[in-house]
């Protein structure tokens, strides 16, 4: 099974894809959706959008998985972050993939086993579950990857519990 | 010239389509794009996404605008917003179309010429303009036309300041 998992944003969208066989997970691809500053709004979800297209096209995930946003930040950045999450939202829906969202402290609990840890412990597991040689950079794409381990987990206690 | 304005949302979105004529605004289309409350938000998105693709095709309009939202309400729903208009603003760049955005104050000073106008006067105001026998409803609908009424003034007097 392949997972997609996606950290949103306008400026910067970390992406991760993951193959889970049996017990193992396997880093297919990740990186950096990344859009000019100065560029107008519609042209940079188009970016996303196309880009985002591309990765599916391309690596055919099963699941797509993004993390549940509670903002403690300002509701400008709910505004933007909501708009980069609606384009990836509808990309999933037109080719027809299942979307499922964590709560951060679902990801931490997966990937760490403790649901208040810290952002460095998530980057670090991540790291080792995924045989990686160096934490994924920037944190968004991190990020990415730890909501599609969480995604992974949860789909395989499903199929355990039936 | 053909104007789509569009009052984003998740459950409902406005859209008003209007010709500009010279001095003169006709009204085209206007309606509603209602998403299923307990649908998965990914295929409430493309919903919004496919009905506005279809407007889009069949009225093929010049501009797209939208208000630029002030939040006074909370991060929950400015995410939610966000998220109808990510998809909203990348339709119109798929098109290839034109997006303005006009603050609220912008919008009422056009409409009823008076930026602190009540939002009965600015409805009011549309049926005017446009020479429509009632007020357009829901209020969604009403501001969709108020939007698309401020760009309409917008070009025409960038027409007239060449």
């Amino acid at each position: 099974m392949i997972i997609l998992g996606i950290d949103p944003g306008t400026a910067l969208c970390g992406y991760g894809l993951i193959e889970a066989k049996g017990n193992r997970l396997y880093p297919l691809a990740y990186g950096a959706i990344r859009t000019k500053a100065h560029s107008p709004m519609p042209s940079r979800l188009l970016t996303i959008a196309e880009e985002l297209d591309n990765i599916i096209k391309q690596y055919k995930p099963h699941h797509v998985a993004v993390e549940e946003i509670f903002f403690s930040r300002n509701v400008t950045t709910a505004l933007a972050v909501g708009q980069a999450r609606g384009v990836i939202l509808l990309s999933a829906a037109r080719a027809g993939l299942a979307v499922s969202e964590y709560k951060p402290t679902q990801v931490k609990q997966a990937v760490v086993g403790y649901g208040r840890a810290e952002k460095e412990q998530v980057q670090e597991m991540v790291r080792i579950l995924l045989s990686l040689s160096e934490k994924p950079k920037p944190d968004d794409v991190a990020d990415a990857l730890a909501v599609a381990i969480c995604c992974a987990h949860s789909v395989h206690q499903e199929e355990w519990s039936r």
